[in-house]
C-alpha cells in the first residue's frame, strides 16, 4: 500500500534528523566544504591524535584530550543498542590525525587569526593545520563534529570522505554576554558556558559583573564591596575564582571581557559605601535607577582600585564601562550635585556625564585598556576618545550612527536572550527565537563604513535566570547568533540550518549543555551525561 | 546618609525575598489561613511525625517520609553558612506532628475529598487532619511549606505562630497534560514531574502517549504499534513502567488519565499497521494530518486490544479519546473511504466522525470508563452520550457553548505551556506566562452552568520539550495555573503573588526541580542538589 511507504518515509525522516547521520552537520557551517562519497571508520580507543612536533603548547595538549570526550560521548561496552542488519562498509579507518600550527604563542587578543584548514581523506590520517593555537582549536571542534555516533553498530564513523574544509570567521568580535548580578552564577555554570560557547566558536565571554541588584565580586583593594553588596557569602566570586574563569576560557580561545557598569545601574555599590551613590525620591521606585555619584573624588578612587584589581586577572585589551540608562534625572534631583555643578561650570547633566566619563577614561587607559561603552554614551556626545568601541543594544540603526561618527561597533540589538521576540516576530514556540537571532545580520542595511563594525554578541541578562535554567535559556538559541557571526552572510537560510541545528543541539546535550530540542526527535543521551534533570 | 538607609532597606528587602522568611508564603494559598506572632524552633532531627492511630496506610507512611526530605533540604552538618549575630527567640520547639484520617481507603478518584485542617499552636504538637489519605497528604505538603530554612542560623523554624488553616480544592480536576510523543520523556522525568505535580497540589495527570510522531508504548495487545511507531527501543514505555508510573502518581495523590488520541494524530500508528491510517496526498506534508480510516474494522480490533491493556494499568473511571484536528478533508480525498461511506449511506465526514465515536465509545464504556474528548468532536456535534467530558482548547467562549449544551467541561485553552503569550499577552520575559495563566479564571465571563466546569488543565505539548528542559519550561509557570485552580477565585492578584511564588519557586530547585527564577534574588541550592547542570 503507497500509504505506508509514503509514511515509513515521512516518519523515518523525521527519525533521522535526531542523529548526526552527515559528517557536513557542522555548526557553525565552515566558510568552504568539499565532501566525497566514502565512509571511514573511527575508533575511539584507537584514534591518535598527535600535538605539533614544533608545540609545547598546553593549550593544543589540553584541547586534544578534550577532544576525545567530546568526540566519543558514548562508551560502547555499557551503552545497549541495536545491531544493525547490514553491517556498514567503511572505505578506511581512521588512526591518526596530525596537527601544524604555524606559530603557537598562547596569548589571545581581538583580531588573532582564527583559521585552520582541515583534510580527511579516503586513509587512516587527517590533517589540520592553522596558524594559531585558536585555529588548532576551533579545527578539532570541527572535526568532533564531523565524527558520527551509530546506535546500532555502536560505533563511531565519517560520511563523505574525502572531506576538505578551509574556515575563518567573518567577525573577529563573536561575543556571549552574562550577567552575574540580577542572578550569581555559579563558577561551574560559567564553565559549562565556555564549553557550550567553545563548541558554537563564539570566542569572547562579555561578564557583565555588576549591577544595582548586586556586587557578587570580591576585590582585594575593595572587598567591602562585596561583603555589603553580594546576595550572599557563598554567591561571590572572589580573586582566585577569576583567574581560573580566565584560564578555563583561555584554553579555550575565549577573551574574558570584564564589564563594570556605571556610572548608573549602582546601587549594589552604595550599600559598601554611602556616598559613592545618589539618592533621587522620584526614582527610588526601580533599584536600576540609582546612579554613581560622579562628583565625588571617592568615585573615582574606588573605581581605580576595582580597575586595578580587575585588570590584573583580565588580560584583555578592552574593558567595558557600561554607561547604560544612566538616569540623568537623578542628579538633577540631588542639590549637592546640582551644587558641585554649578561650581564647576558644568550647566547639564549630560555634561556631567560627560565629565565622569573624561575620568573613567583617565583611569581605564591607565591600564593599557580600549574602553568599550553602551550606546547611550555614544547618543549623549560623551564617547571620551575615537578608539572607545560602542556597543548597540536598543536598534540597529544606532550602529550606522555610530560607524558614521568613525567609531567601531558591536551589535547586541537583536540578539538579546532574555527577549521572546528580539525583533518583534512572535513564535509560537518559544525556542524558535533562534531564528530570529539567525536572520539578523550585523551588516543588514548598514552603508559606509561597515569595516567598523567588529561583530556581535548574544545578552543573557539574567533577572529570570540563575543556574538552574541558564542552559535552557541560552542554548540553543545562541547557536542562531553563533552561526550569524562566524558563518558566511549567505549561509542564511533556516530551513536550512533546521537539521545541521536539530543534529547540532544533540550534541550539546550529549556534551552535557542542558539544550533542548526545535523540533520532534529523539536525542539519546549517555547514561554518564543522564543528569537528574537529563533523565 | 538618608540615601544609605533607604538603599539598605531596599536591597535587604529584595534580599529577604529570595527566602522563605515567612511561614504564610504557602503555594497554592489555602482557603483559610489565621496566624499568630509566636516563633517556633523546628529540630530536623527529633521531629516525630506519627501516623494515625487507625490507620495501616501505606501512602500515608510513605508520604511521611518524603515530608523529612522535602522539609528539610539542608543538612545544617555539610552546609557553609554565616552565624546570626543575635539568635531567634523561639516561644516553643515543634516536637511532634499527630495525623488523624477518617477514612484510609486508598482508592483515588474523581471528586474525592481533598480537604484537610493543620493547626500549628505554640507549643510542641502541630494537629494535621483529614477526611481522606488524599487530604492528608495535601496537609503534609501544606506544613513543609511553613517550614523555614535560616541559612544564618543553620536551622528550621516557623513564624507566624498559632498557625490555623482549613483548606479544600476550588476545583476538583487540577490537571497538567504531557505529550511523550512528540518527545519522549523518561520515566524519572515523569516521576519528577510528579513530585512537582503534588507540591503544588495537582491532583491529575493528563498523559497525552501517542501522537503522529511517535508511538512509545509497548502494550502485550499489540506490541508491533511500539516497535514500529516508537523513535527507539529505549524511548518506549512498558507495561512495568506504566505500572510504576501509575503506582507513583497514587502514592502522591494523583490521577492518572491517559489519553490515545484519535481518530487524527494517527500516522504513527499505522507504521506498524498500513490500514489504520488513510493516505491523502493533499495533506501529506504535515504528519498530524493523517488520520485513522475508520471504515476498517480492524481499527476498532487494535483500539479494543489497546483500551484492554491500558484500562487494565490504570484505573481511573475517565479514558481520554483525543479527537481535536482531525482533517476530514483527508478522509474525502481517499475513494475507498468514500466507497464504504456511500455503500453505508453515510454522507459527510462529520457524519463518519460521528460513525467513528460511536464504536469508540462503545469499546470505552466496556471498561466502565466515560470518554473525554476535545472540543472538535462537540462542536462537530459527535459527542457519543450525555456523559462524555469535553476538554476545551481553543477558546474559552467554546465552554459556555459546553455547558449550555449539558456537558462537563474542562478548559485547558488558556493554560497552553507551549505558548509564548498564552492569551494575547506579550511578556518581555518569557518566565512572565505564568501571569497570563494565574489571571485566566476557567469561570470569567460564563453564565448558567458553571458548577459543569469540572476545573483546567495545563498543556505541555513537547514539540520543543525533552528531559533536558522539560522542567524549566513547565516549573514555576504552571505554578500560576495550580494556584488558579486550588486557591479561591479571589486570590488573583500577581503582585501579591510574587514573593510567594519567588519562595515557591526556590523550594521547587531546592528539592531537585529544575524550576528557573522569576525576579532578581538568590535562592541557595543544598550541595546534594547541585547536579551538574545546577552547580
Amino acid at each position: 500500500m503507497a500509504t505506508s511507504v509514503l509514511l515509513v518515509a515521512l516518519l523515518l525522516a523525521a527519525l533521522a534528523s535526531a542523529y548526526p547521520m552527515d559528517s557536513t552537520q557542522i555548526w557553525p557551517a565552515p566558510q568552504t566544504l568539499q565532501t566525497g562519497a566514502s565512509m571511514l571508520q573511527v575508533d575511539q580507543y584507537s584514534l591518535n591524535v598527535i600535538p605539533p612536533p614544533n608545540s609545547t603548547s598546553d593549550i593544543i595538549e589540553d584541547a586534544i584530550a578534550r577532544f576525545a570526550e567530546n568526540s566519543f560521548p558514548f562508551n560502547p561496552s555499557i551503552y545497549k543498542g541495536r545491531r544493525r542488519e547490514k553491517p556498514r562498509s567503511f572505505a578506511a579507518t581512521l588512526n591518526t590525525v596530525t596537527i601544524s600550527v604555524v606559530d603557537d604563542s598562547e596569548v589571545l587578543q581581538f583580531g588573532v587569526d582564527e583559521s585552520y584548514t582541515l583534510s580527511v581523506p579516503v586513509g587512516d590520517t587527517a590533517v589540520l593545520k592553522a596558524n594559531t593555537v585558536w585555529g588548532v582549536l576551533h579545527g578539532l571542534e570541527t572535526l568532533s563534529q564531523i565524527i558520527l555516533w551509530d546506535p546500532e553498530d555502536l560505533g563511531y564513523y565519517i560520511t563523505g570522505a574525502p572531506l576538505s574544509i578551509s574556515d575563518a570567521p567573518r567577525f573577529p568580535w563573536r561575543g556571549l554576554m552574562i550577567d552575574t548580578a540580577r542572578h550569581y552564577l555559579s563558577v561551574a555554570t560559567i564553565y559549562r558556558t565556555l564549553d557550550a560557547m567553545a563548541y558554537n566558536k563564539f570566542n569572547t565571554l562579555h561578564w557583565h559583573m555588576v549591577d544595582a541588584e548586586s556586587f557578587p565580586v570580591s576585590l582585594p583593594s575593595f572587598p567591602q564591596l562585596a561583603q555589603a553588596g553580594s546576595y550572599s557569602p557563598d554567591a561571590t566570586y572572589n580573586l582566585t575564582d577569576l583567574q581560573d574563569i580566565q584560564q578555563y576560557a583561555l584554553y579555550r580561545g575565549i577573551r574574558v571581557v570584564p564589564e563594570f557598569d556605571v556610572p548608573g545601574h549602582s546601587a549594589s555599590w552604595g550599600l559598601a559605601f554611602n556616598n559613592l551613590t545618589v539618592y533621587c525620591a522620584e526614582y527610588e521606585a526601580n533599584v536600576n535607577n540609582i546612579p554613581f555619584d560622579p562628583t565625588n573624588s571617592f568615585t573615582y578612587q574606588v573605581l581605580a582600585g576595582i580597575l586595578n584589581d580587575v585588570t590584573s586577572v583580565f588580560p584583555d585589551n578592552y574593558f567595558h564601562c557600561g554607561g547604560d540608562e544612566v538616569v540623568l534625572g537623578c542628579w538633577s534631583d540631588n542639590t549637592t550635585v546640582t551644587n558641585w555643578m554649578s561650581s564647576h561650570g558644568i550647566s547639564t547633566t549630560t555634561a556631567l556625564e560627560g565629565y565622569f566619563e573624561k575620568q573613567l577614561h583617565g583611569i581605564v587607559s591607565s591600564h593599557s585598556r580600549t574602553m568599550i561603552v553602551w550606546q547611550e554614551i555614544f547618543q549623549n556626545g560623551n564617547v571620551p576618545t575615537g578608539d572607545t568601541v560602542v556597543e548597540v543594544w536598543q536598534s540597529g540603526d544606532v550602529l550606522q550612527q555610530v560607524i558614521n561618527s568613525g567609531y567601531q561597533g558591536i551589535l547586541a540589538a537583536p540578539y538579546y536572550l532574555d527577549k521572546q521576540s528580539p525583533i518583534g516576530v512572535s513564535h509560537y514556540e518559544w525556542i524558535d527565537t533562534w531564528q530570529d537571532f539567525y536572520t539578523s545580520d550585523p551588516l543588514t542595511g548598514l552603508t559606509g563604513r561597515t569595516d567598523l563594525v567588529l561583530g556581535g554578541e548574544g545578552c543573557m541578562w539574567a533577572e529570570q535566570v540563575d543556574s538552574v535554567n541558564f542552559d535552557s535559556r541560552v542554548w540553543p538559541r545562541a547557536a542562531g547568533i553563533a552561526e550569524r557571526l562566524w558563518s558566511a552572510a549567505s549561509v542564511n537560510d533556516v530551513t536550512t540550518a533546521i537539521p545541521r541545528l536539530v543534529s547540532f543541539r544533540c550534541r550539546l546535550a550529549q556534551r552535557g549543555i542542558g539544550a533542548g530540542p526545535i523540533a520532534p526527535d529523539y536525542c539519546p543521551l549517555p547514561p554518564e551525561n543522564q543528569f537528574m534533570n537529563y533523565k
